[in-house]
């Protein structure tokens, strides 16, 4: 493209860099910030610039955080021998939402996946070790994603903690909430079978 | 959503006011711009606040510029004499993607559309006609959208022009290269009709 100056230029190459923003994107939002007053470059410069001086891990689940523990780490509220093994930070959130978990939570960012070069030893697998033997954790949920990676993953943690006395549990997979037996493909809905639960009337399912 | 981070939630706020980027696009691209080094976030923050404070309006074609006056309006190599007058810098863009032009342009700002509350007091009109009368313009291609809105604007930039020795032309309205007749719509495909040209054999058109 053609651009009449280079500083629109290099503002559309830098949104640009984000992901799923084409250059189109860019320039067309490029365009809104100069039409609207400076106020909201202004916030956004602000914001970004907090994410990127602010921002902590969580010393304890490496979740984002304002402090050095996270609020679900520092609450007393949740159940502490209860700990969810989750991929990323969207993970937790996603869980947060369903407002059906009140243990806490431990961030591996990613998944070993040979593929892609990552391996067990750039995930957060020590510290979880760590959680597991110091604070005395009685059941780990692993809540990864049910891809080949991620079941891979799971089979590593397990052998791992095999050595306390911990439960392991993974979330349930089936047909999800709503969903056409018709559409589901065959090894969910194989799955989805070979895990059936007693139905209970009282519950409803 | 229940962010784990106050500095991430006014990230995801900030970029949400972006259009077309809903909360979870928000919530994506910011953890992205963590994820990665800190690099991106610092020139994405460099290039907006140049946004901000070193863009100029081009005093001459109220394009965006580097300086006080564009390269385009600028340049010696360029048609003096024939103006293109646009509704959107984007649209500069545009037609200077084709290569097809090399006259000067006069971005509107807008287009006249009552049901916007936009009025012909809003729009770079008065500038339009004081180039036409100091910089004795000869032709003036009207390159607007061909909307109810547009045509309106043709109509009163025609009449304003009336008083000056100026040939205004609109850009041709037709069925679009590699389009099917089938689906072009009545509009288009009658104006397409009226407006015929005579075939010629050497060009091919």
């Amino acid at each position: 493209m053609k651009y009449s100056s280079s500083v629109l230029e290099q503002a559309v190459e830098a949104l640009n860099m984000l992901p799923s923003i084409g250059k189109k994107s860019a320039l067309r939002l490029s365009l809104h910030l100069l039409k609207d007053d400076h106020q909201k470059i202004e916030q956004i410069i602000k914001a970004l610039a907090a994410l990127k001086d602010d921002i902590k891990i969580c010393q304890v689940c490496h979740n984002y955080a304002d402090q050095e523990v996270c609020d679900i780490c520092g609450s007393h509220d949740r159940h502490q021998k209860i700990l969810c093994v989750v991929e990323s930070v969207r993970d937790v959130m996603a869980i947060e939402e369903t407002n059906h978990y009140k243990g806490l939570y431990h961030v591996l960012g990613g998944v070993i996946s040979p593929l892609d070069g990552i391996g067990h030893d750039q995930l957060n697998i020590d510290s979880l070790i760590q959680r597991v033997e110091q604070d005395g954790i009685e059941e780990i949920i692993m809540a990864l994603s049910p891809t080949m990676d991620g079941d891979t993953t799971i089979f590593y943690l397990s052998k791992k903690l095999a050595q306390f006395d911990v439960k392991i549990s993974t979330i349930a997979r089936g047909v999800s909430f709503g969903g056409d037996l018709e559409y589901a493909d065959e090894i969910t809905l194989g799955r989805s079978i070979q895990s059936r639960l007693p139905y209970s009337l009282q519950s409803g399912i």
